[in-house]
């Protein structure tokens, strides 16, 4: 096979890849960054690249116009090599940092039961020892364990090798005075050797903090709250995007990008650690503390982060009948995992129910405190997927569908991530059919995110020009309905109030999307409700759960056929309800236990297996819904408008 | 601080060196390898080398004769670089490969009451789950661990996350059917829960071997017996040189050589893991298999190389009060360890008592059964340290003594190891006082061996050239004594016959240091008699371990004192009772058990606290004794010359 010479503009080096290779393949050998955000697979038209000189072969033109590859446009993870090539990267829509402070700072209480010495697992004890005489020539492993059991009352203490290097070094610079911290508690053991963790000289003052985490790695965003496990209190707040979103914005694009190799495999693996160690490093300078000071974390996630996390392998996530190759992930040292903490400290992976109700949705529920409540509630967790459940102290079920990224700006014409340029609330008039808009940072829109989608769908559908089955009405006195270059759209901006210069506007196609995304969610909910023959308004709380709900407007999200229309004092939302409940785990082995307890009493629902659930998908493509009967306050409202 | 150049003779390319740096750093950094048995303290001479160019500073010439230093000899681990230099490394004694497999293969008998099923805690089982479904979404890990229930009956197994990794991957290309080796019996677990080592695709047939090893790691001689588990059956013997002896020849050297930094105790963990990796695949070739499907192993050492393998500080064995870090190690897997099983096999260090009666004892203690006999036993293992263990199944005592290398050829003027020219026996004419000597490999001698001169010594005492004191008679009508550069001298063999061209010889110097050996070992002895009330001459047993054992000659080495005198009948040697104890601990648990509690039942007495030894010590410092009464037959031979 013959080679040839691929230069990317602005790269220092052209590179020679033969004949076949694909564009994305050279640019990644050139060093140049291309996002490929739904993994390689051509469907989010995100990698378009321009050929300057030469051609390539184009196997898929999805998401470009004829304009496009006109103009030479071509889709990087979609064009094979078979000449030289000079080629464009265009300036991409970097992840913007949108994450500040202030908006991701959760309000924390410590649990008022709280007590370090007797619920948490981790405890730091100081140790005055004998020193070794010719009398008493007792190793100075022994020696430490019969201090543990005669000064503590700790009996048969364990260590890994790595902790038995460091013990004879620690003894002799304390002259015998010593700290040592230990995890005495492992949930799953009864009685459980207590393991010693560190050791090292001297005493510390009392009120030295203990350091813990509770991670939680979402598909998009990774949480972590740093935790002095003496006082309970959570000291520092972080959160970051996930670094696997250059290799696939959702769960599945990321199992196919992983699985094409060992090294793509270890990659993601990489991506998420550094992460994680990031966080940790940001939580740790906040606090003045050093990662190896931390002696434990507690990690909440989708079934596939926790098997990305780990290296292990997760391509039957994505295969029917989607199974994880584990649900219930012993505890692992972190400097196994590659967590950068105290490399003995544990990493306890918090127990998930199926494929796609993993340890995020356990864990929210145990924030939630429904499987301890006798009121029958539905939680939800919007996101790439939609995982639901239902039920009470009683019996739960669960869910998840496929809800697609719509909701997140992806598969949207003008859809984005609510970053700063994003339409987050609209507006529109119900006689003009102007619209209003409210932009994230107010400054001039450059597309539209998930709440402002929710809520131009909803305003749309309410003031006629969209109707019931999602189809813009082209004749409506206005030139903002149009037959556009994908069919009939809206147009929210103006080129030139836009910063793309460009008309932002919403399509039927777009349209189509979020309905197929909202009516999924909706749906699950449905079967759900029906398989426990308990109906939806029965449900006397709905805890919405996942940052992405932290911004929806519960009154759109309702007219939209979302969200069930519920009477609204029942709705609450509960911001990162996964990393909340690994925070809990954190405190107390007791509940750690329970979230084990609540992942073994969901009774999970597989949708693609259960026929009711595509009547009920089928019915609710539509807005708000087939059966009006339903949403009486959206039929309400539509009356009162007409 | 100015650089220098120096030009090792051979070396393709000088090096530089900054002013105060040694010359053997320079040879390392110029790939030339210089052996330094005493560990770069100046003690051996083995390092020395000639310059040819330039000066160095020597710190010390000791070993070196006026002439040497004349001739431009210096000793490179105490020569000091201040200027450029020209170097030149004489040939030097190689490390012989003498260990052939003839000689070290031991016969192993499996003991009768082995039982693959019942005693062996590695297990391996053959699966078939059923396969996954819409109806039975069970992730692998449960779904595995429900039919280790339910079809093998093991409940709550365990498996590290790089076993978890595999699983998936080996159940779907298995099809289902795996095979699966589990460690279902830790000996200090009860009940154990059973840990998953390994999971592979596929049924194989019956008599496939499982594997594990016994290991010994001697100062000198590391030896691995590859053991197929299903018939106890040793597959294979291997032994090497320790690969740290380049770095020093006694546990002293190691400790310092190691403890002088970071770096230097990783260079002796890797050491002695490249002889142990080596030997495993030699060992693994010899019967087809793959070191990778080795799933225990078990290993007996003295404490310092058990520390030195698993990267331990082993400083304080070396300081008074002489502690170990840790004298009962746990298990670790192979993984952290870095011995190249299979990753997640465990590595199960037995337990030693102190730091100079370490698991080589304990292990040697249980192979010689002394612990469950009601018969008085001395145990003895003669190496470069002697430790002794005196007892029966009511009690048992031990001791070490320092007794240095000399037996080894270390600290004699021309001693050397046991190798190809070596002097192995010698016979001396009581009217000519001439020679007769047997040289391993039947060549021209290079040098003498221990067992040559236990020999020699006692031939030289016998024929009266050497006095009860250890001096040589000058007076002798002989030109084979004489006053030598170092004081009186035998000599053994004129230059003419000898592959040096020099006479080889032995001095007042070399007998001094002998006695001094023989002195530490006997005093030992008495010591443990004395302690515990039980004269010597009570021992129903002598039971000799350790390969040094294996040549020497009974009557010559009580006619010189170095062991008791009682009836010939009573001594046996063992040979390598350390790795026999390893292997019995390999196939039993509960003889790994027992290994602990022989550990946890040896009384210590440490030789260097107790005043009697160093009378002992004094009194032991003759031919045979200054007590002629404790040696009868010697006696009664030197009456019967006389």
């Amino acid at each position: 096979m013959a080679d040839h010479t691929i230069q990317f503009e602005g790269a220092a080096e052209p590179v020679s890849v033969p004949t076949g290779a694909l564009l994305s393949e050279a640019a990644r050998l050139a060093g140049v960054e291309i996002l490929q955000p739904c993994g390689g697979q051509g469907r989010c038209g995100r990698c378009a690249v321009q050929i300057l000189d030469g051609t390539v072969r184009r196997r898929s033109t999805l998401r470009l116009s004829p304009a496009d590859v006109e103009a030479g446009y071509a889709l990087a993870c979609q064009s094979v090599v078979e000449g030289d090539a000079r080629v464009y990267v265009p300036p991409q829509e970097k992840i913007e940092r949108r994450l500040t402070t202030d908006r991701t700072v959760a309000e924390v209480t410590v649990p008022d039961w709280y007590d370090p010495t007797t619920r948490q697992a981790i405890r730091r004890v100081n140790l005055t020892l004998a020193p070794p005489t010719m009398d008493d020539q007792t190793d100075d492993w022994s020696r430490l364990r019969r201090a543990l059991r005669q000064e503590v009352g700790l009996d048969e203490v364990e260590a890994s090798l790595g902790t038995l290097r460091g013990i004879g070094t620690a003894l002799r610079e304390g002259e015998w005075q010593v700290a040592a911290v230990l995890d005495v508690n492992r949930w799953d053991c009864d009685p459980c050797r207590p393991i010693l963790v560190d050791l090292f000289p001297g005493h510390p003052p009392d009120d030295t903090p203990l350091w813990g985490a509770a991670i939680d790695i979402g598909t998009t965003t990774v949480t972590v709250w740093l935790v002095d496990l003496l006082s309970g209190e959570v000291r520092a707040q972080v959160a970051e995007y996930n670094g696997q979103i250059a290799r696939g914005e959702d769960v599945i694009s990321r199992i196919i990008y992983a699985g094409k190799s060992e090294q793509n495999r270890q990659e993601m693996r990489s991506l998420v650690l550094e992460t994680i160690n990031t966080l940790l490093e940001t939580a740790c300078k906040r606090v003045k503390a050093q990662p190896g000071e931390v002696y434990k974390v507690t990690v909440a996630g989708n079934s596939t982060m926790i098997h990305l996390l780990l290296g292990i392998p997760a391509g039957s996530i994505r295969l029917s009948p989607f199974i994880t190759a584990v649900n219930h992930v012993p505890s692992s040292p972190a400097h196994e995992v590659g967590i950068n903490i105290h490399p003995a400290a544990s990493v306890d992976c918090l127990p998930g129910v199926a494929s796609y109700v993993g340890a995020d949705i356990s864990s929210g529920v145990l924030s939630s405190g429904m499987d301890d409540s006798e009121q029958i509630t539905l939680f939800l967790d919007v996101g790439t997927n939609g995982e639901t459940v239902l039920g009470s102290s009683e019996w739960l079920v669960t869910c998840a569908c496929s809800a697609g990224p719509a909701f997140e700006g992806a598969g949207v014409l003008d859809g984005m991530r609510a970053t700063r340029g994003a339409i987050e609330e609209v507006w529109v008039s119900g006689e003009t059919y102007e619209p209003t808009i409210r932009v994230i940072g107010s400054v001039k829109p450059i597309g539209v995110c998930g709440s402002g989608l929710i809520a131009l769908l909803a305003e749309l559908f309410l003031t006629g020009v969209v109707d019931k089955a999602g189809h813009v009405n082209l004749n409506l006195d206005t030139p903002r309905v149009r037959e556009g270059e994908h069919g009939p759209e809206y147009v929210i901006a103006w080129a030139d109030e836009t910063q793309t210069g460009r008309d932002i506007v919403i399509t039927d196609v777009d349209i189509d999307n979020l309905l197929r995304a909202k009516a999924a969610i909706y749906a699950g909910f449905t079967v759900l409700a029906e398989n426990v023959g308990v109906p939806l308004g029965l449900a006397e709380r709905v805890l919405i759960g996942g940052s992405f709900g932290k911004y929806i407007n519960v009154e759109k999200a309702v007219q939209i056929g979302l969200l069930p229309d519920l009477p609204w004092e029942r709705f609450q939302f509960l911001g990162n309800t996964s990393v909340r409940g690994a925070y809990l785990a954190l405190l107390d082995p007791a509940l750690r236990a329970r979230v084990t307890d609540i992942a073994a009493r969901m009774t999970y629902i597989e949708l693609s297996a259960d026929n009711t659930f595509f009547d009920a998908f089928t019915s609710a493509l539509f807005l708000p819904h087939t059966d009006m009967l339903r949403f009486p306050s959206v039929e309400a409202a539509i009356t009162r408008k007409e």
